[in-house]
């Protein structure tokens, strides 16, 4: 089997658990062994870092806030990607860097250059083999995600900072567009299945 | 009023804690404005980080331990240091950058140029005026901290481990005289509180 890292980007309400939850579905109807897996989270560690960071009390300023993303980041590589890649897994990362870049670098204004260089430490170099970026509009995600109850800190920010956020993860899908696919989030969870499983498809040996 | 800013090194049993309320209660008698502080903690983000740290259950490779300790201290400079310190304040900080890079440097093996660029970063570049360093025989400490109740993760490492700690800080002491005080810790602690006070008397403008 080949091993396949799959990660899943885009703001908060754009379908991402839902696409990914198709998808590990449709690789368990085909016997593809595989691992679900989110950031933050996905380990011990990463689960007790997930309730630090989502907590609405809490006051964290950017570098911080980077900081303990990158230690769930840290501890996920270690004790699960890199092991189910070695056991020939595909691997489907609710989040992963790309959020760092996005959120903290051109969201929160951290420098790039930082964010790149620590990023490279916490994951070892490990890079997705394909980013599916859910793109919405910020005011359309946010709506959804406010259905699902109260908001959590990130959540909370203004509309200019998820615009930010937005146009730095099409920055980045514009710098690697042989890494990134790119979906309107807008459109049905069935057709963004399909448009994901067409390519998706080839690359399962 | 000069700001001070002064750190308490050295490993557990060695009386951090027992040194630094003595000096705070001397301080005060004196009318001399402080703020005493610790890490990881000191700050509502720091608290629920430390419970994190000291959590035996938890298994935490040597690079998250670091950006945990990291997240920690980038925010108590944030929110307390830098402001304590721009009120003119002395400020007593139990633990600082030194144990990053005594534990997680010398202890767990961590690259020392890694842990100097991502601590002048998650500082800002703030360093102490004066560091104590307790030094104290590992075992000795062990024996001490055994007697306060359950081991933390931390103190459950093994002796070879703490010995390296050790080597570590009475490294870096030697590396910068002017900033350490290295006090024995096996000494009263009148004693040790006679020293540091020997010391920073003529710094208290």
């Amino acid at each position: 089997m080949t091993p396949l890292f799959l990660t899943f980007e885009g703001p908060e309400g754009a379908g991402k658990s839902t696409l990914l939850a198709r998808l590990a579905s449709r690789l368990a109807a085909r016997g593809v062994a595989h691992t679900v897996t989110r950031e933050p989270g996905g380990t011990p560690l990463g689960t007790r870092v997930r309730e630090v960071l989502l907590d609405p009390a809490l006051h964290i300023d950017p570098l911080p806030e980077f900081l303990l993303y990158s230690a769930s980041r840290a501890q996920l590589v270690r004790e699960v990607l890199r092991p189910a890649l070695a056991r020939g897994e595909v691997v489907l990362c609710d989040r992963y860097a790309d959020s760092s870049l996005a959120y903290q670098g051109a969201g929160r204004g951290l420098d790039a250059g930082l964010l790149a260089a620590l990023t490279r430490e916490a994951t070892g170099g490990l890079t997705p083999d394909l980013t599916v970026l859910l793109d919405l509009d910020p005011a359309v995600g946010l709506a959804r995600a406010a259905r699902r109850g109260q908001p959590d800190r990130l959540e909370q920010a203004d509309l200019a900072f998820h615009a930010r956020v937005r146009a730095g993860f099409l920055a980045l899908a514009a710098r690697e567009p042989e890494r990134f696919l790119v979906l309107d989030a807008a459109r049905e969870p069935h057709a963004l299945e399909e448009d994901l499983w067409r390519v998706l498809e080839p690359r399962l040996a």
